[in-house]
């Protein structure tokens, strides 16, 4: 099982041994006699012609075997570990329109499976495995769906390093470039660049130190693989959103992001799911705007999720540093207290705490905190939840399985999850404060809600917008371990973008 | 009806009188008191995930009113010509994730139709019309579909312009940035370089006037705008993609191409449908490699389809000269007969007669063209069609209305249509000449095929790929119109790179 999957020189080989990790610690789970069938994905038309979009792989069925391919079934044999990936038998003509036509054995390389059948075949092979039970996530997920969701909440050593992969492209499409002297280490494994959470703030001083390496690229060059250092008023937000897909995808050999990038600048950074077909990153970035950029790539499968928020114009005025650094101050507040044991809920509501601490002393809140919380307060600036678990899909599976705390009653049943947190677990840390007239209009109707705000205050910040950071974070037997390299204080954000503007 | 749409300054900016003369068109070809009903896409999701794809309407939904979001719905009471659309009523909650809700009359002036109603009231609206009946394209399509479908070939001059604007984009992401000169009558529509067919040899002179203009950007940044300068040995063909998606969307505002990329270097060339999720464009460029990259943009749902063929290291060998001369004589052939009132069978036909009596000059071939083409050698080589109907869709509609010519028996039958042309149609011309091992060795089994072979060349060939010229153009007139700008000669091309390769 030595083979490897990659997007070529430069690219994270991903082993084929992740997925074998994963058949094995599913069979671990089962009993003999039972027999795994999934489903993979099949291609889908755009409407009634013959256009497809991109096909993207079924998480579970990459979580199982990796198969890139459409159109495909996989089955494991418990009583034997032994795992068979069904292919479509291809009419000869294939050749001609679509490439060569590979034979089983070529598939059982290159997917690393015990056997590769056709199709046609599954009935006849299944039969022959004389199964007591198939197990499917179709037809009885009583008793596949848990084990298989809670395994893929556990990430394995193999998963935690293609998604270290994939959060560092992502945070350079964000913020730079792939260091030239990272291509060695990336072709072998990606080497962590480990950081505790204390050192998080001197993120910029690993970009420090590669900076001067790169000054023999052209100054435009460099500017434009990176949005961060792109981004500038008068230019499109979608502008912005292709550059990362291209970071993504040349530099990364990311072929999909993991969503429609969310690419709001001014009052659209408080449009929480801005980006989609009515509202498709089409406004012109403005002097005085921030922008709230949440976009990450997928590779393999596996999905990052990062958002920056920053001035378009690289300085903060004194009214975005105020907000920015509230929702900084919630970030850094579940880095610090995010290990084994603690509740997924309590780093939410630590997160709203220390948020609506810093916008009290910034003048925007008064009373106390406890009682903003117990009122609501917190949902009408962050009307989502602290985050969640990231994986195979970007809103991973497994948030509320049988076993794990249920959905809360009341504002934390918005949570993906209330999960007691694990070592191996990905999740992301995603507090956020916006401005969304809506909700402000409906607090100050309230009078419970109203007796907190300053209104007068508050209607300066009308139009802002709003800010999230997010980061992709590995939880670890000793706390919290950050996969996202951007610059995320006030002043490395400001030095970042001063750095890029000298060369404008 | 003054309103336009446009990604933003520098985008084509659409007339929505474009949507409402499809509209006046289609009422005029039926009767009072039909009431056409169109549906809309819907968004799709990923799997049982809350991911969608980005959403992308529905072709003759775009033709009629030009609506970009999903779930809507579209209605023409041909009596009044009234033109009513449909959208979802929203709940209040959409606010806050989605963005500010739009009222019945923003829509109404941001579509220009006369009317926009919720969905939820379609029912009462039709019946309100009292119609004689309903023309759908689901239900029955006997009526309404060859109408529309018909309607769809010929092509208003508003929208020739927006195909103008999509292939030059496109052009320009294969080869060249657009002019910054350029950038003027973009936004007030965008001027055709108007080239009659015997001047296309100089096409690159309107580059060479272009290249000094540009000195002042960067080098690195000049390359990396456009497929065929950035293309060279050692680079992923998925790069090459990256770079055509990154300049029809920051450039050109096209956040989609209208189908899938083929990146096709070296044997992959020969892969007619290269790219898909089988063979993701992840091959290395090598020296001696022969590029096919056939990509097309998409703007305002208008769809190019643009293939380029060239050496990946900017020089033709003795073989490739060969092969792609044959492919040229036969797109020339195509761009000096094509007029209204030729028959498309013979076009093709007569690209292929170019392109075989070229390859039999070239020594691969002997024997008579005629009965080369009447044993099929044609087919061996050039496995598709000369090309076909271009528009809303990349394979447009309406190639075998019941009006027009019936799909040929044999192997014209291949053909996408057997029309007549018409001034106002606009088509791809796509010769190609392929080394396909399958159907070569077929050909080798059969007699009658290959004695028109000299196997000794042929075999030189193998593992050589093969050649595509295609080109979107309008018929007009006088002939042909190339809405496409990208070097086609051998030496247009060498010299072409070469300039690139001066900045490498």
């Amino acid at each position: 099982m030595a083979g490897v999957w990659s997007m070529g020189p430069g690219t994270y080989e991903v082993p084929l041994s992740l997925f074998a990790k994963n058949r094995d610690r599913l069979a671990e789970k089962l009993k003999s006699g039972q027999v795994v069938v999934l489903q993979g994905g099949d291609d889908i038309n755009l409407y009634d012609t013959d256009i497809q979009y991109v096909f993207r792989q079924e998480a579970y069925f990459t979580w199982a075997c990796g198969v890139r391919e459409p159109g495909c079934y996989f089955a494991l044999d418990v009583k034997t570990k032994k795992s068979i990936v069904f292919v479509p038998r291809l009419p000869d003509e294939y050749e001609i329109w679509m490439g060569k036509l590979l034979s089983c054995q070529d598939y059982t390389n290159m997917y690393g499976v015990d056997e590769v059948r056709y199709v046609d075949e599954i009935c006849d092979v299944l039969k022959s495995l004389e199964p007591d039970t198939l197990l499917t996530l179709v037809m009885d997920n009583e008793t596949l769906f848990p084990i298989i969701a809670e395994l893929r909440v556990i990430k394995t050593p193999e998963e935690i390093e293609v998604m270290r992969y994939i959060c560092k492209v992502s945070s350079d499409a964000h913020k730079q470039e792939s260091a030239p002297s990272n291509s060695e280490k990336m072709s072998t494994g990606f080497a962590s660049e480990e950081k505790s959470p204390e050192t998080l703030a001197t993120t910029l001083d690993l970009w420090k130190w590669i900076l001067p390496k790169r000054l023999h690229i052209s100054k435009r060059r460099f500017l434009e693989s990176a949005v961060m250092l792109y981004a500038k008023p008068g230019l499109l937000e979608y502008q912005c959103e292709s550059v990362f897909l291209d970071h993504c995808y040349r530099v990364g050999g990311c072929r999909h992001v993991s969503y429609t990038c969310i690419c709001g600048s001014g009052d659209n950074s408080a449009i929480l799911h801005y980006g989609h077909a009515a509202a498709p990153n089409n406004k012109m970035l403005k002097d005085g705007d921030i922008c709230l950029f949440d976009m990450g790539g997928n590779y393999a499968g596996y999905a990052a999720d990062i958002t920056c928020s920053f001035p378009a114009n690289g300085k903060f005025t004194e009214d975005q540093k105020l907000i920015y650094e509230a929702v900084l101050a919630a970030r850094d507040a579940v880095i610090r207290q995010g290990k084994p044991g603690v509740k997924w809920t309590d780093m939410h509501l630590a997160a709203n705490r220390a948020m609506l601490e810093h916008l009290k002393r910034g003048g925007l809140l008064k009373g106390e905190v406890e009682k903003m919380i117990a009122f609501g307060v917190n949902g009408i600036l962050q009307p989502h939840g602290l985050g969640h678990l990231l994986g195979l899909d970007v809103h991973d599976v497994g948030g509320y399985l049988k076993h794990c705390p249920p959905r809360p009653s009341g504002p934390l049943g918005r949570l993906r999850t209330a999960r007691i947190l694990e070592a191996g677990m990905i999740l992301t840390i995603e507090p956020g404060c916006y401005f969304i007239p809506k909700l402000l209009d409906a607090a100050k109707r309230t009078q419970k809600l109203a007796q907190f705000f300053n209104w007068d205050v508050m209607d300066r910040f009308r139009g802002f917008g709003g800010v999230r950071i997010e980061d992709d974070v590995l939880i670890t037997d000793k706390g919290v371990e950050n996969l996202t390299f951007v610059p995320r204080t006030v002043a490395e954000i400001e030095e970042f973008m001063a750095n890029g503007a000298n060369f404008k």
